[in-house]
């Protein structure tokens, strides 16, 4: 059967774009609700220093939420060493490293290069080794497609990279659309090249809905291969730059297209719309995207059969 | 080279789904500007009687400007042999009649069963022939892919009604998802099923946005050999009921979603852009769609080279 894992990155990459700071009791209740959906892997947070991401200073607290809810692989995000091992206190079933492929982004945002930043990884990896072996490492590459700062990025330095990082010990490694740059001709290339670099360890594509291609841009990963699909209830995230361009690929909308190819996802929708509302308690002032959400399902629509629970990793 | 025709549908599909009427100064300055980005197929109009729309009521006078722009082939809605013959007599180089594949929608839409409007069609062909044959005449096959009305749509109805279509002397024949409901599995199929069943006489997809997979399915239909796309700047058009459910695919996420995958429309971007000035002077108060015109182009975009005309269509 042709299944798909969903994970859901709103309460990372969606709350850390927004202004507003969502309340601890707002944010365990909107997890809750994702995961009633049937969603079965969620990045719940950073661990990062409370300065620079307010938004989410509480995901110690979010994690341990978490970690109650059946079946769920609670991710977080952790730039490096300081952030894994907090992360690891805290009782995560993975962490992902966000590795950008061109060197402005990486400076502008982990203030390393990206060679520091694959050394950081390998330490990442001894430490996780050592403290907590049972937690899975994820390499996020991120500017895989196209970087604003730089502009185009060298897709054989993407490949390089990521075996860089297969080498360096992460279980999995995705690329990223961060600035939605990439077109399907490109995902397919990449993502080709990424199994063909790292066999086995070629992991999620994170997209973007930037230019309106993010959907689009999910079918040629999964035309190529690729199984797990990062995205953000509501497109919750993107640049505040670009009024109506929302940011990650919305769950809603890369739930409906999978269910309604025949792909099981293992989330049903209408909880999965109902748990905006959830969303919307915690953030009432922020604008929430989603064409699905808007028109409706089809009178006819029938979700693809499948079990219950799509937790593709262990 | 890879290429495709892009078939704009403004001026009709989109004009006739507003209540405001856009004057004929104003489209004639919107057509043309169209036409300077590059578009070599529009859809300017329909012939039909002026109370049941009235925002169209000016059709031969559009076509009668439309006919002066170099290289263009102007097209017009004709739902039967009285618009026909009104299409022939100013002069379109092309009609789309509409034939629906539900029957609930097609007693809605034309007050005619499928069968009678197979019976039209065929009419409409032998006006053709003895009064302008030069004229092409495209068949629409209208929710192709589900219906509000009746629901599921049975697959192999639509292809023997598309052969039906074929046998009854029309040049094209597409297939619409005039109410969003086509995912990229179903497009593929169908469009397959098409191509088997009419041969050469496979044409245009004509898709909406309702759900937000109008570029995935239209990678769907480019995946499988379409090379005509039917769309509309802004995405104008679409049901008023599901506000930012845009209608239409959007020509500019469409055009720029095909040019960065390197495949050429022939079609200017940033010229594309400038043209919804044209569009929003005419109807002012209407919300333009479109992620790529929000967002803008990427820094280091760069179009897919090639010739300046993207007429495919003789």
């Amino acid at each position: 059967m042709d299944q798909v894992l969903i994970s859901e990155v709103g309460p990372r990459d969606g709350l850390q774009s927004v202004q507003a700071i969502m309340s601890l009791p707002h944010k365990c209740a909107w997890i809750s609700a994702l995961h009633a959906s049937g969603l079965r892997e969620i990045e719940v947070g950073s661990f990062v220093p409370a300065h620079l991401l307010p938004q989410l200073a509480d995901t110690a607290e979010v994690v341990r939420h978490a970690l109650g809810l059946s079946g769920l692989t609670v991710m977080a995000l952790t730039p490096n060493r300081r952030g894994a091992q907090a992360a690891f206190e805290a009782g995560v079933h993975k962490i992902t490293l966000p590795v950008s492929a061109s060197e402005a982004h990486s400076l502008a945002n982990v203030r390393k290069t990206c060679a520091q930043m694959v050394q950081e990884v390998r330490e990442v990896v001894r430490l996780r080794d050592e403290q907590a072996p049972q937690v899975k490492v994820e390499a996020g590459v991120s500017t895989a497609f196209g970087c604003t700062l730089q502009g185009a990025v060298d897709e054989t330095h993407v490949l390089n990279l990521a075996q860089a990082l297969a080498e360096a010990g992460v279980d999995d490694i995705g690329l990223s659309d961060t600035t939605g740059m990439a077109d399907p001709a490109a995902v397919r290339r990449l993502f080709k090249g990424l199994q063909q670099a790292v066999g086995e360890k070629a992991g999620a594509a994170h997209l973007h809905n930037t230019r309106g291609l993010g959907l689009a841009n999910a079918l040629a990963a999964y035309d190529v291969g690729v199984r797990t699909f990062d995205s953000s209830q509501a497109g919750l995230g993107g640049c505040p730059y670009a009024p109506g361009a929302s940011g990650n690929v919305v769950t809603e909308d890369l739930v409906f297209m999978f269910e309604a190819m025949g792909v099981h996802t293992g989330v049903d929708l209408v909880r999965l719309m109902q748990a905006r509302e959830a969303l919307r308690a915690g953030l009432p002032h922020e604008p929430l995207y989603g064409m699905t959400p808007e028109a409706g399902l089809p009178a006819h629509f029938q979700p693809t059969p499948g079990p219950a629970r799509a937790c593709l990793t262990p």
